[in-house]
C-alpha cells in the first residue's frame, strides 16, 4: 500500500526486510492456496468422503497446476479475493474424475485464512530467532558494560546514579518475555481455518469436523473446534503481540537516543548517520528508526480489533482491513528487530567514568 | 476527562458503570496508598530492616491517618502525582519514632502503580463474574432458539441457511476464551510496584528483594522479580484484552442491529428504544451501544502502546497517559458486559419459521 | 467515562478544566434543548407555520419548564438518548393550546446536536483567548530571550547554534495559524442541526428550510442548507483542529523537557515539581503534561473519522461514539492550553550564556 | 511497507492504485531532489549569490547526472535517509567550478520535503479530477433515480420514506466540500522547504529569505515566511483531508452494501462479485471496499499528529514516521476514488417501486 516504504524503493532498507515482504509475496500466497488444495484432497480420502484414487489424481493434478496469475488479477476486484478465480482455473485444469476431491466442502475464506497461518508459522520461527539473537547481544553488553555506572533518570530529570546492567535489564526483560507469549499465541495463530461457506462444516456433515482435523494434520497447523471466519480474536491477539515487541524496542530506541545526546554522553555508537549538511553528525538513525517502527505498530494495532466487528458469517469490509494491517505489521516488526541488533553490536562504549 | 458521559451526567448511564466508576474514585484510590503503607511497614519489619515495635507505631498512625484531600489537590499539579504531599502530611502525622518504617524505600510510582493493581484485581473479579453471567444467558438462549433456522449471510449477502445456535457460537465462545486468557493475564497485572526512586530497590540492599517479596504477601498480589516502573508491557497486553472483550461485543452487537432489520426480523426484543419523532420505533439501543464501545475500546487502546515508548526510568509523559486511558477502557467494559447481557435477556424470539 | 481524571479527583488538576467540564455539565446541555424549543416556537410563528399566539403560550410554558432529571436519567437506555423524555415532559408541562408550536418538526438528533453546537460556541470562544494569552506569552519570551544562543539540535544532536528566537518561532507560529484555521471553522461547527424525523424536514414542508432558517437566526447560529444528522464531516474537521493544537503544544512541552536536562540546561522554570523519594529533583510536570494531552487527543482522533461511516439517516452506533469522544477532546485541548501558559510563565530563564 | 496489497501483488487491484503508486516511486521521488537542486542553482544565481555562469555549468551538471540508485540505497540506514549520498555523487559528478551552486544553503530535509510536495501536487490534480467525475456520476444517478421513494432509516430501523435523491445528497453533499477544503489547503502542502541545516536559512544570510522566495518561485510552489522542518500542521491538516474523503465514501459505501441485502433490496449493481462455493451470490466488493478502505485511513491518521511531537529542529523518528504513513494514506484514498466512481457506475436501480 505504501510505495515509499517498501524493499525496492530507495527508502525501502530503513522500513523494510527482504525476508519478511518475500514471506507475503504472491508465489508464497498461492502456494499456501496449493498446499490447501493437496492436503484437503488427502484428508478427504483420510476420512472416506472421497475414494484414494480420486484423491491422488486430484493430487497430481493439483501437483501440475500453475496458476495464470494475470487472469487471477483481472478477476480480483469483482470477485473481492483471488480464491474463485484460482479454484476456476484449477478444477479446469484438473481431471473431470478428479473433481470430487478439489475445494470439496471448502470456501475461499478458508484458503486464504490458511494461507496467512502457514505464512505467519515461518514469521514468528524468524521472530524467535531474532529474538533469542538480540537477548544475545544484550547479555554481551551487560557482560561488558553492566558494572559501569550511569545516572538513572526519571521524568527526564538525573535522579541517583544506577548500573549500565539495570537500564539493560528494561530493554532485556520485556523481550525475554515476548518469546514466551509467542510461544502460548502460535498455536492459536498457526491455525486451520476450514468451515466451507457459512463456516459451519456443513456441506461435509458429517464428516466436517473428522476432515478438518485430517487437514489441519497433513498442514501441520493446529485445528479449533470450529471455523474462526468470524471470530477474529486471535489475529487481534497476535496483532498486540506484534505491537508489543516494537513498543518495548522503541523504549530501547528512545533510551539510546538520549543517551547519545552532546551533555550527556552514556554511549557511543560505531558508524553513526551523518548529514548532508554537517558530516561531522553522528545520527543515531537505527535508534530513532525503532521509535518510529513502534509508533507506526501502535498505530495499526486497533485497526485489528476494529475488525473483531466481524458481521455475520464474513465481512468482506473488517476482514479486508486485516490484509492492509497485519503484513504491514509484521514487516516492521521484523525490519524493528533487525536495526534493533545492529544497533546494539554498533555500541562502542556504556555508562560514565565519572557518574 | 469526558465531562459528558459519566455515571451522574443525563447520558452516563449509556456510557458508564456506576461500580466501575467507584472503583476509580478518590476514596478507593487513597485506600490503595494507605494500603501500600501498612503493608510495607511491616514487610520492613519482617525482613527486619526495622524493629518490630517501629512498625507496629507505623502501622498504627497509617490507621488513625486521614489525608487532607483538599491540599493534595493543590499540591497536584506541581509534584505531577498526588503521593509526594500524601506522604508529607502521612509523615506529619505519624509519632517520629514511627517514621523508619513509613514510605521506606519506596517511591511516588511504586504507590500509584500498586493502587492501580489493587483496583483491576477488583475489577478483574467483577469481569469473570459479568463474563460467567453472560456466558450462561447465551447458552439459555441457544436451549431456546439454537435450533430455529436463520440465513447465513456473508458480505451482507444471504449465503445458506445455519442454525441459530452457529450465530450465538461465533459471540459465546470467544468470550468463553476471554476467561482463560483472562485468568493467565491476572498474576501479571494484579502485581505489586517496588523499585524505589530509580526502579532498583537499591536504597534497601541488600534486603530490597525480600522486603518486595514480604510486600507482596502483605498484599496479597503476585511480585515480579524486578520493578517494572518502565516496563509496561503487562498493562499494555491487559489493555488488549479489554479492547478484545469489546470487540467481541461489538460483533454481538452489530449482528443482532442487522438482524432486527425491518425485512430481515430475525430477532425481536422486549421494550426497545423510542424515539421523539417515531414513538413506533423499537430501536436495538444497547446493541447498537455495543458497536459504539467496542469503536471505543479499539480506539483508546494505541495510547497504551505508544507509552510502552518510556524513556529512561520513569516518563511522566508516558505514565500520564495511561492515567487517561486505562480507568476508561476498564469503565466501557463493564459497561459493555452490562449492557450485552441486558440485551441477551431481553430477546424474545430469535430465528424465522420459514428460512 | 474516566473516573480518575476528573476536576473532582485527585488526578482531576492535571488533566481536567473545570470551566471546560462545565460547558458539558448536565444543566448547560438541557439548557441548549431548553434555547432550542424556544427558538423553535418563535421560528414557527415567523414563518407562519403557527400562530404568534399560540408561539407566545409555548414560549411561556418552555420557560416555566423544570425537567425532571432523574426520570431523564432512568429513560436514557431505554430511549438511547434522553430528549425522548425531555419532550414527553416539556408537552406534559405546556399547556395544550401551546403544543403545536412545540417540538414541531424536530427531533432528537437536532436538540442534541444543536445543544452541542451551542457548547461549542462557547468552547471556542475560549479557545480564542487562551490561545490569544498563549501568543502574548510566548512573544513576551521572545522579547526576553530571544536574542540568546542556544543549541540548534537534529536527530537529537546538536547541529549548529540558532537563536532562542528560533526555537521559540516553531512553538509560536503554528499556534497562530490555528487561530485562522478556528474562526474558518466556527461557522460549520457552530451551526444548526434541523432536519426531523430522517433529516429532510419533510414534515414541515414546505416551510422546512424557512423555518430551519429562522430557527438558525434566533439561536445566533449558522445554518445550512440541509441537516448534517448523517454527514458529521464538520465535526471530524473541528477534532482535527483540537489535535493540531495540543500536537503543537506537545512539540513546545517535549522541547522544553528536553531543554532542561541536567546536562543541556537551556532552560529554566521556577517552581518545578518535587518527588517523594528525591525532595531536590525539579520537575518539569506541565512539560510533560503537554505531551501526554497531545498523544491523548491523537489516540482520540480516528474515532472521528470512524464515525463518519454514519450508515443511512442516523447510526445510533457512530452517533454515540462522537459523545465518547468530542467533549474528552474539547478538554483536554483546554487543558493543555492551560498547563502552557504556565508553564511559559514559569520560565526564569533560556539559553546558553556560552553557547 | 504492506508486501500483500500492493500494485504488483495479487491483491493489489483490491488496495492499489497504479498510477498513484507512480507518483511516490523512486524515480519520481530522485526527479524531486533533482528539480530542487537545479531550481536552487538558478535562484542562487537571480539573488546574486553566485554567479550565472556558475549556475548555468551546475544547471547543465545537475541535468547530466545519473544517480547510482544502488549506492545510494547502500548508504540510506547509516545516513538516514538518501539525499547525503545523493549530493555526494552529485557533487562528484559536477565539474568544480559549478560546485558553489549545488545544494548550497540547503539540508537533505529541505530536499525530501519539497519532493514530497512535488508528488502532492499532482496527486492533488488527481484528486480534483477524480472527485468532480464522482460528482457528475452522483449528479446522474440522482437524475436517473433521484424522486423514487425509498425507507428512510434511522438506528437501522425503518423509519419514513425519504426520497432516493435525499440519501445520493447525503453522499455527495460532502463531496462537494471536500473540493473546497482541498483548494484551500493545496497552497500549505504544495509549498517549498527550505530552511538549511537548522532550519533558519542562516547559512545564506542575509540572502536566505529571497533565496527561498526565488526557489519557490521556479518549482511553482507556494513559499513559508520560515521553513517548516520542525511545524508539521499543514502535514496533519492534510491527512484529515484524506482521510474525511475516504470517510465520506465508508458512508457511501456502507448505504450502499446495506441497501443490497436480501430483503431490503433498494440498490442494484451489475456485475457483482462472486464466491467459490456459492456462484450466484452478488457480492458488493466495492461497497465494501470503501469502509474498509475508510477505517485504514482513520487508523493511519493518529500517527500525522504523533508526528506533530517533533522535537528540537528536526526529529528523524516523527519525520519517518510520515513516510511510513502519508503515501499509504494517498494511495488508498486515490484508490477508494477509483471504486466509488465504478461502483456508482455499476448502478443499475435505486429505490423500490412499492416504499
Amino acid at each position: 500500500m505504501n510505495p515509499m516504504t517498501h524493499a525496492s524503493h530507495l527508502f525501502g532498507p530503513l522500513f523494510s526486510d527482504p525476508e519478511s515482504e518475500a514471506l507475503w509475496g504472491t508465489a508464497r500466497f498461492v502456494d499456501g492456496f496449493i498446499e490447501f488444495e493437496r492436503a484437503l484432497a488427502e484428508a478427504l480420502a483420510e476420512v472416506g468422503v472421497v475414494d484414494h484414487t480420486v484423491a491422488a489424481e486430484a493430487v497430481a493434478d493439483i501437483g501440475s497446476f500453475q496458476p495464470d496469475f494475470a487472469q487471477i488479477a483481472k478477476n480480483v476486484v469483482q470477485d473481492g479475493l483471488p480464491v474463485p478465480e484460482f479454484v476456476r482455473q484449477l478444477k479446469a485444469h484438473a481431471r473431470p474424475s478428479a473433481l470430487p476431491a478439489i475445494h470439496t466442502g471448502a470456501t475461499s475464506q478458508d484458503l486464504i485464512d490458511t494461507a496467512v497461518s502457514l505464512i505467519l508459522r515461518d514469521a514468528n520461527a524468524r521472530f524467535q530467532a531474532q529474538i533469542a539473537d538480540l537477548l544475545t547481544a544484550l547479555d554481551a553488553l551487560t557482560d561488558t558494560w553492566g558494572n559501569a555506572t550511569m545516572m538513572g533518570r526519571t521524568r527526564m530529570q538525573a535522579a541517583l546514579p544506577i548500573a549500565v546492567s539495570d537500564r539493560i535489564a528494561t530493554w532485556r526483560n520485556p523481550l525475554a518475555s515476548h518469546i514466551n507469549r509467542l510461544k502460548a499465541l502460535r498455536p492459536k495463530v498457526e491455525t486451520l481455518q476450514f468451515g466451507g461457506p457459512v463456516g459451519n462444516r456443513a456441506s461435509l456433515a458429517p464428516h466436517g469436523d473428522a476432515v478438518a482435523r485430517a487437514l489441519a494434520k497433513n498442514l501441520n497447523l493446529s485445528n479449533s473446534d470450529r471455523a474462526w471466519h468470524a471470530t477474529r480474536e486471535n489475529l487481534a491477539d497476535y496483532a498486540n503481540w506484534l505491537s508489543m515487541v516494537t513498543g518495548s524496542l522503541g523504549k530501547m530506541g528512545q533510551d539510546l537516543a538520549l543517551m547519545a545526546q552532546q551533555g550527556v554522553e552514556e554511549v557511543h555508537f560505531s558508524g553513526g548517520g551523518t548529514s548532508s549538511a554537517m558530516p561531522h553528525k553522528q545520527n543515531p538513525v537505527r535508534a530513532e528508526l525503532l521509535v518510529t517502527l513502534a509508533r507506526y505498530n501502535a498505530t495499526q494495532l486497533p485497526a485489528m480489533h476494529h475488525a473483531l466487528v466481524h458481521e455475520q458469517e464474513r465481512s468482506g469490509s473488517a476482514w479486508s482491513l486485516e490484509w492492509m494491517i497485519l503484513p504491514a505489521m509484521v514487516t516492521a516488526t521484523s525490519t524493528a528487530l533487525r536495526h534493533a541488533e545492529e544497533l546494539i553490536q554498533s555500541i562502542e562504549s556504556m555508562g560514565r567514568s565519572t557518574p
